[in-house]
């Protein structure tokens, strides 16, 4: 059994035995969403770093990775619609790492990002571990009651968009697999530069937190989810929960063009790292005809892209390239 | 530098952002606390389970690991005289492990302790992972404001009480070093059932979610804390906190009968595994003298032990044996 096909199983025995009634969302979403009594709800969400499947120590720095795992949770948060505030971090960690300076140097990299957004680090577990480094990354956050944006409010009709530009991260991973370092390269050489840039969307990811504050603020968005797994798998979850369709347009797929220029010589293809890459942990998320008009083009100096529409649950998720019409399979990242 | 000394830098580097309103304990307390707007507030807490440090996979079974994965946290909340209500867990695992029932059945283990309470798991995250397993136990709950019971609230002159037994919990992981298994064993034989029980006591703790929720909703104790380093160290945390010294009288510790009846043979010291032995799960707290009267004798089945006094800072934290008095030491568990 995969992973989805489990969480899905957790999640009905958990929905068997009823919905609380301040629980609006519990598994199934990016974070579950929690009803306060005053006009606010409570998100939260958890997410799992793991040594040599999520990072490889001798391809990050402390101070990176420190980032990326305040960074994923925030995306989460954002993927709701809601204001991150609060973050805890369990640390599962070797001896011989805990007497270096590594463990103080990841958390300066997640308290300086948590300061960009005023997150306050308010608990968490430190633990000793043979072998590899585990850390749990949970943030909560609020938004105003009914504001919070799920998986499964689009609706066929609705446009579909997403922030920013796709496939960068993963071309940077490959790129880190090749043997590429982040470093103080010579920047003046266009194709070092990009290389440390793709290496820094791997490495060092931005949460879309902005656009996902004003998505759920103004209430823009049917639905939405960030994209960790990948375009393809993200895509698929946000339609199973909709029960509809979707159609992508390839050719309007903002894919980096910085992957564009180095992929040649590298036998990566832009198309399948904009589908499959994952962990670009942009928004991806569904605006109904009405709305359209009232999307900002920018927030946070991050645009935005129109890239296919929602359809029926009959039709499939497909993509139009050309005349083109295919099938699109969630091959995007999975754990078992 | 140990955890204990890392943790306080990370809080007062927290703390040195400034605390928001709503922030009333962030770092340094069983649980964080969150002033919500309505007369209630929200406590949160993580707990990280690490394979061949925390359990063995030998030495115990999937739902019982489950029930113990949950119950760490419940227990963290009852420390803060609330009620828990959310649960998130994220698993790291091995793909051998997670072809396997272990999921499964560890989620079946913590789903039912939740139906216990009434905690709802809305949440968490799945990895692979090379070789360990490791756990990460996030519970909420709440309490009505200002009820919450932190360390720090502690007195000279108040008496000082802990639920239940000690000593059992470590007596059971020490049996289990040697070999013991939970089994279905001979039950008539008192040493076998004393060996099984002191095994559930160390394999399937019962946080002492009642009292919490009694001690908190009646506002009886001034200080807490659960006893799961050890009570020689998780009394060390609560007097740090309050900045007051203690005196424990070492003939009233409540040491598990089963623990006595069994240490002889085996070169256990039944003193020295209530003092320093950890993972009892019971609470430790403090109580001003007016509110000692109204303290109930039982909660669940559960009896209270007076075993000491809280004293002012300046005369340390000492244990009273007969006519000699010494220091007590932190020498429950360190990771490092």
């Amino acid at each position: 059994m995969n992973e989805f096909d489990f969480i899905n199983q957790l999640r009905a025995k958990t929905e068997a035995r009823g919905f609380p009634s301040e629980l609006a969302r519990g598994i199934g979403d990016d974070a579950a969403l929690i009803k306060q009594l005053t006009g606010r709800d409570t998100v939260v969400s958890a997410d799992m770093l793991v040594e040599d499947i999520d990072f490889r120590r001798d391809a990050t720095q402390p101070r990176l990775l420190g980032h990326k795992t305040l960074a994923v949770s925030l995306s989460d948060i954002a993927a709701m619609g809601a204001r991150p505030r609060w973050a805890l971090v369990s640390l599962a960690i070797p001896p011989e790492t805990w007497a270096s300076d590594f463990v103080a140097e990841l958390y300066e990299g997640l308290l300086s990002l948590a300061d960009c957004y005023e997150v306050r680090l308010i608990g968490g577990d430190l633990s000793s571990a043979f072998g590899q480094i585990v850390i749990d990354s949970i943030v909560m956050g609020e938004c105003c009651s009914g504001n919070a944006v799920l998986r499964s409010g689009a609706r066929p009709g609705d446009h579909l968009f997403v922030t920013g530009s796709l496939g960068g991260s993963a071309a940077g991973l490959r790129l880190s697999e090749q043997g590429a370092r982040a470093g103080p390269y010579e920047l003046e050489d266009p194709e070092v530069r990009f290389i440390q840039q793709l290496l820094m969307r791997h490495l060092r990811p931005a949460p879309r937190v902005g656009w996902g504050l004003v998505l759920g603020e103004e209430r823009l968005a049917s639905a939405m989810i960030d994209i960790s797994d990948g375009l393809s798998s993200d895509l698929h979850h946000l339609c199973r929960e909709s029960r509809v369709g979707a159609i992508l347009e390839s050719g309007k797929l903002p894919i980096d063009s910085r992957v564009a220029a180095l992929c040649g010589r590298r036998a990566l293809d832009p198309l399948m790292l904009a589908l499959h890459g994952g962990e670009d942990f942009e928004l991806l998320f569904a605006v109904s005809p009405e709305n359209v008009p009232r999307l900002p083009s920018k927030v946070d100096g991050i645009g935005l892209t129109e890239i296919g529409a929602i359809k029926p649950e009959s039709e499939g998720i497909r993509v139009s390239e050309g005349s083109h019409l295919w099938n699109l399979k969630p091959e995007g990242w999975k754990h078992f």
